[in-house]
């Protein structure tokens, strides 16, 4: 929020500006109630129900993790070629906190991306796109900046980046990089620090650098990098508990029949 | 070096301890002249011979790169089975600075490691070991610190590593770590940070994550990150021009011929 102020002290009225607030579409996917067989159940309900079921050791873990999840940085994967690349970055990214993930699916090559999504993806939110203006307009509208790993026209250097302001990191293609229709659309070009005769990362690589440089920036910019809301935190905690019961949706409709 | 002074002001005698100092092996191979059929070639003769043989942008690109050089932090890859994960940690290691690296080939079904010299590996000190303790035995000799990466009995995490400090980090195998051999002989046990629900990362992101976290802890302590001597850059260079050109033995051997 911004206001005009002018300080009591020198006799001009108070005064506040309009704010113009533009409306963000949230970013984390849980919020709204779970829908299961025409009914709806809040977390608060998922929680509650699924709770006992959860073993202490796995809520411990959950919690854990949660301390250290943000949706502030988000990964981009443009158009990839080797589901192994798109399943080490998923995997990369989970383990240092990144809740979201999208995967742009351009490429004619990528046919069965469905079953990236199982495994270690389990616990993260996959978006999954068939155009990159779709993705991109998409991740606008929650407040992201675009930047697009490239190496062409003099990048900014990622240690210049601030990742405690929400950003979405795209990685291009094996072969190509980011396409020219990204690049149309990003904010931004950064590259990744290459300090030898190598020209190149592998796309993996390239990915969990990045994921880790910006972890670090955020720690060191502002102490800490889990960031969820109250809100969100308590969605994440009752996606995590469907997630990690057997036959989760008949237990909650029968808690309903229970009452 | 270290003395006990007292100031001249307070009267006391000046007075300086016995200074000890251990004879540390070098830790740049290319110090020595280069011995070709029977001629021992100094870095400063084959930069002269060599060096109009060079194109102006390679120069330009070894210059850039060395600039960005150490041997103060050299990654040391225990009994690793798989050779493309030795030449991705190889590949991150070149692009990151590190100018040395370690292989202990201690697995059985790692016949072929001298294979894995060739390619991009064609800009680094490569170093292969028969066994653990012959490889950590000559680390030690040259100064550096050895630090394993590892899991277990509660490691220091990698951020409170002081990476200016001569260190180098061993990455055991992919299925089981570093040996208990290894880590009876390690000074230190460091983790790399974990924040998700996965329990590892692959060897290829492990390692190339701490040669990230390595060289931006040098850079933010001490302001850079390449540190080679005068010496070193001076042999590196000539052993860079050594590789950058055809024929430069019999050119060599031909030069002296012409004088």
């Amino acid at each position: 929020m911004r206001g005009s102020f002018s300080s009591p002290l020198d006799g001009a009225p108070f005064q506040q500006t309009r704010i113009i607030t533009r409306i963000m579409q949230p970013r984390c996917p849980h919020l709204e109630p779970l829908h299961i067989e025409g009914e709806y159940f809040p977390p608060a309900e998922i929680i509650k129900v699924l709770g006992p079921l959860v073993t202490v050791e796995r809520k411990k873990r959950i919690n854990a993790t949660l301390d250290h999840r943000t949706y502030t940085m988000t990964p981009v994967m443009e158009g990839l070629y080797d589901r192994g690349n798109v399943s080490a970055v998923l995997r990369s990214g989970e383990a240092l906190g990144y809740q979201s993930a999208h995967i742009i699916q351009t490429s004619p090559n990528f046919k069965k991306a469905k079953r990236v999504t199982q495994g270690a993806e389990k616990w993260l939110d996959m978006h999954l796109w068939e155009s990159t203006a779709e993705c991109i307009h998409a991740l606008k509208a929650q407040g992201y900046k675009i930047l697009a790993t490239s190496l062409e026209d003099r990048p900014r250097p990622m240690a210049e980046i601030d990742f405690t302001e929400p950003s979405a990191l795209v990685f291009g293609n094996e072969k190509d990089g980011v396409s020219p229709e990204l690049l149309s659309l990003a904010d931004e070009r950064v590259a990744i620090p290459m300090l030898g005769f190598s020209q190149s990362f592998n796309i993996s690589v390239a990915a969990a650098l990045s994921f880790y440089h910006a972890y670090r920036d955020r720690v060191s910019r502002q102490g800490y990098h889990g960031d969820l809301t109250t809100a969100e935190r308590e969605a994440l905690t009752a996606t995590y508990y469907f997630r990690s019961v057997g036959s989760p949706g008949p237990i909650l409709l029968r808690s309903r029949i229970a009452d």
